[in-house]
């Protein structure tokens, strides 16, 4: 099945595009849960079983779980298994991407059958280029498989090396919608090849990316905490669907996890 | 100590810049060796016994050990352990860059101290610009670790979201050579903000590198089975420092990796 279908079904199922984002920072982890693998484990777990009826997927951000090396690595593998086993989709957001053969590795590593970090997308880093990206997408073909490449985040720096609307990011769009082609779905017309593109970007903004990429999934972070309004970035589905929201820290660290996301999810629902 | 303090001392004692870079591909690895973990690290050691004279450090591509998990990083923590040891500068390859507050957790990660993967320093991805890599820069300052920001490859698709002399590379360039400044040893003017900068550019091209980061170690793969020109490369060395040429597949599998290293320790030696 080819990951947009797969995210479709999700999506309609769930009547969901959320994502939740799993970043376990120990300062804002709830005292009783020990600062250490285990801990963060029981703690997502917990966090995961409040709110999947509200959510399509996870997205698990690598950084918080290599502090803590191949024992961090390990709850990473414990936690990829305990979604597929809840029909969640898994994103691994590690921002990967190497020269080609190097990212055939990491490929591999991610969106391989069968491999101890199997996910079902990957978050990808495309500033070595197209021969750096494209072995991610022959995984995404041959596996069934999805990844999100970074094409324009709205952290303060971001347009130093992204640059605005006529610069990197837009050859960045446009070979990802080009990449895209050979996986798109014969169903929903969206490609296996997604973009992450900041939440918090001006609408006008964020409607260009669409029109950029007409058949891309874009994964929006920065709804809620960072001050991204979800209005703004639902606009840019199409029939439903093409959209996913990750919401991490404003709901994992609320003092009420589940009502935190219901806000969202009442929010969202087509 | 500071990382180029670090740095000098090990290049100076070994009268080499040479990094041995450890990329473990199953299908190229002698027969004898197992196809997993355990068979990864004995090939590894092997080869870094033979060549530890001729070498200042080493090149660990995470790529290769996340392909099996947990497992795998369990090896590079065994592999960076191991060449600590031997007093090897350890540079662990993972190209790792997020927004900030992320990037600090995968500061933590490399550069931590008594972390699982602690290692001298990292190599970076600029694309979130410098919100994303002061971060690293910082653990840089406290620890005396280094990183590497990819500021120019040589592969195929670099110049697409690389650019030109006069595009992205040069502001990574410029941001290279100004975060380094807080990090500059006293000693030798080279600062812990180094950059990686692909041997197989013109050699025109990688003067202007030079020119544009003075204070920089430029560590330059592509060199032997890549086709890059070790003299070419030679000539950015200022007093013998402020260059490290990372040999991976030339050497690992080289019918006798030994000499292979032996005509390249020859042809740098200051």
């Amino acid at each position: 099945m080819k990951f947009s279908d797969k995210l479709e079904t999700a999506v309609r199922k769930k009547n969901s595009c959320l994502i939740l984002g799993l970043d376990p920072i120990m300062e804002k982890m709830p005292e009783k849960f020990s600062k250490d693998p285990n801990g963060i484990l029981d703690f997502l777990k917990g966090v995961i079983e409040e709110t999947e009826d509200m959510i399509c997927g996870v997205k698990i951000q690598m950084a918080y779980f290599e502090v803590f090396g191949s024992k961090g690595v390990a709850a990473v593998e414990d936690l990829l298994k305990f979604c597929r086993d809840k029909d969640l989709i898994t994103i691994s957001d590690g921002k990967r991407g190497d020269i080609g053969s190097t990212s055939t590795a990491y490929a591999e590593a991610f969106l391989g059958k069968d491999v101890p970090m199997e996910s079902d997308a990957l978050t990808v880093n495309p500033f070595l280029g197209t021969d750096g990206v494209k072995p991610f997408v022959e995984f995404c073909e041959k596996n069934g498989r999805g990844i999100f490449v970074l094409v324009r985040t709205s952290n303060p720096s971001a347009v130093e090396f992204q640059g605005g609307e006529n610069e990197i990011s837009v050859k960045v769009a446009n070979m990802v919608e080009d990449l895209g082609l050979t996986t798109l779905s014969d169903k929903n017309f969206f490609s296996s090849v997604g973009a992450v593109v900041g939440a918090t970007l001006d609408p006008k903004f964020l409607e260009f990316w669409r029109e950029e990429m007409p058949h891309t999934w874009m994964l929006c972070p920065g709804v809620g905490a960072q001050g991204g309004n979800v209005e703004d970035v639902l606009k840019l589905r199409k029939n439903g669907l093409g959209v996913l929201i990750p919401v991490s820290r404003s709901v994992l660290y609320a003092e009420d996890p589940k009502a935190e996301m219901q806000t969202l999810f009442e929010a969202q629902k087509v």
